[in-house]
């Protein structure tokens, strides 16, 4: 960038909750850093607006009550959080936060190092949170540059949905399960775990809510698609696991009775090929992992699967600590390969930081509807 | 025993469920074998009715609605299981089921081997069903020799709770935790707990449901007791997972909020020490374990404890399995050394097998009530 062009400050969106549980959401004038050696500095072009991004982002607070307040040029929200989410969001107190976990965008300085100098002009994909931000400056062994003709937005979402969708994989194939159950099935990290199973020839059940997300899967050539909001549900459950023996779910909603369906009809499942009667149920470890928290209110268990089972909280930043940098590199590899088909991600549309903090833009993309994720592009005015 | 004193058939306590959901308790005269030469015959006189025990004799019926049928001399009840009960319990329909997982008694006669005539005389503790029989025909390697001195009574529960207890603290040390929570802590199997704690010098966090209980903890010696009953539960636990740093816990609810508690408590206290904020939790994995269904209603998380948690099923037979024979052999004899100290159980008082069937006696019995385990002795009229 020359010298001339090089603002001193740049945009990045905040959001603070106070300890009375006030939501503040703003945009802030942040000094625009000068790259060490082996650091570079991202001009922010894509940066996926997903669940876990609105939960920083909004505090869980309900946003359709949010007021907007400041001026055009200095734009602020306030909303309440919830009394029962405030608890745990104690360390946050006061803390005015960035927000965004990945992005991409096109390097407009390097430092001095060769490593550095090399992705000058590049298009890269970053991780590392305050994407969505006009510039950020990293590491450059944060950067994964994208293959040739690929854009940024093309890039956006090169980091959590991939390595969620191969993270999901790869923990059944440690857990020694052959097959597997997701939820919210139709969702963009869905689509790429149908992908991703096709071609590695491991059996997914797909759950979806309504008719339209069963015909969008079928029409990839999902085999088994099951729809929660059907009165076959646990039937047609049932019968997909019993075809493909899975025993491991991921699970996006977090709430409500579905994991607990879900362990019913595995356990329903080995039961007709079981020979033995144990009170204790099956001998087959069952097991529901929650990655989302897309469901409202407490998760149900009516525990009517014997004892063999687990649910958990399941994160892909953790995973990928306790497979080590190695197996996760390879993740990355077959990413970066991949990045235009298997692990494509589509967007209903983009917003600029300032529409960002518009009522109207948060009402669309702060819903997280199947079908309608956002990006931000903070190059955009 | 000598030839004119030995009886061809012999009673046995049996259990059987229809489809259409009729429990069926009865008397059965079964056949009294001979000791095949590794084998002993064990006139049972003590065996435990244990909360696991209820669940295969009663199938989850009310047994206050039972209706006594048969005669005097073959007495018989008949209940219904509950419509979502019956679901998982297709295996056992029609099949008449002998129970009592555990008990002890005296070896009458013995097989021709050397190892099965040295037990001639002696009292011995027995794993492997069906111990709800006047005489059980069993492998010698199935046998534990009592202690000089130690009664059928007292070594009939020689093995369930023990191996539990000691099976919770294996657990702790081979995945990594510090400290422990019990629910229903002033059972015989919590009771047992807190001795083996002591010995160990492993912190204990025992939560009870009324002050009578905490008071019996105290009485033994227990640092760490709280009290559900009361409006400071939540910060009585939360200030005791702080001082223990326990992460796992053994829940023998399995149903209602207590579970949830448990890992919301652990959260706050672990939050309490750390330093840096993260929207999903702390880093640090909390587990509870459900090793017993005293609770009715589902198990509700509110998930209010970020993404590092687990809840799941836990068995001690499948947790032997998984350690192994040497492992569990150490165990064994652990037990064997503190029959009377560490392991010892109380019982509020005995049953006959006649009497297991009266529906006053069931009325006591059948409770399942803290400190009021019973025995049946089928050796007695």
């Amino acid at each position: 960038m020359a010298p001339q062009d090089r603002p001193s400050t740049a945009l990045q969106l905040r959001s603070l909750v106070t300890s009375e549980g006030e939501l503040q959401v703003s945009l802030t004038q942040v000094p625009v850093p000068t790259p060490a050696a082996d650091e570079v500095l991202v001009r922010v072009e894509a940066a996926p607006i997903n669940p876990s991004d609105l939960g920083l982002l909004f505090a869980t607070a309900d946003m359709s009550k949010a007021v907007q307040t400041g001026t055009k040029d200095d734009p602020r929200l306030t909303a309440r959080v919830p009394e029962a989410a405030l608890r745990s969001m104690a360390g946050r107190f006061g803390v005015s936060m960035p927000v965004g976990n990945e992005g991409a965008g096109v390097v407009v300085e390097a430092g001095s190092s060769p490593a550095a100098q090399t992705l000058l002009g590049k298009s890269v994909a970053l991780l590392g949170g305050a994407m969505y931000s006009q510039y950020r400056c990293v590491p450059v062994e944060q950067c994964l540059v994208l293959p040739p003709g690929a854009t940024p937005a093309d890039g956006a979402s090169c980091f959590v949905n991939p390595l969620t969708a191969l993270g999901m994989v790869e923990t059944l194939r440690r857990e020694g399960h052959s097959a597997l159950v997701h939820t919210a099935a139709a969702s963009n990290l869905g689509q790429m775990l149908n992908r991703i199973c096709a071609q590695d020839k491991i059996s997914l059940v797909n759950i979806v809510r309504s008719p339209a997300q069963v015909a969008l899967l079928r029409g990839m050539g999902a085999t088994h698609v099951c729809d929660s909001s059907t009165p076959g549900f646990l039937h047609d459950l049932t019968e997909a696991l019993t075809a493909t023996g899975a025993t491991l779910a991921f699970d996006a909603i977090g709430g409500g009775k579905l994991a607990s369906q879900i362990l019913t009809c595995m356990e329903a499942a080995l039961l007709k090929k079981s020979t033995q009667y144990s009170r204790y149920g099956t001998a087959t470890h069952k097991q529901v992992y929650v990655y989302g928290g897309l469901g409202v209110g407490p998760l149900e268990l009516t525990r009517a699967y014997g004892m063999a089972w687990g649910v958990g909280g399941w994160l892909v930043m953790p995973f990928l600590q306790k497979i080590g940098p190695a197996a996760t590199e390879k993740l990355k590899a077959r990413i970066a390969a991949e990045l235009k088909t298997t692990f494509a991600s589509h967007y209903a549309g983009e917003v600029s930081l300032r529409r960002a903090l518009d009522l109207e833009s948060i009402a669309v993309y702060g819903k997280a509807a199947t079908g309608h994720k956002y990006l931000i592009n903070p190059a955009r005015d």
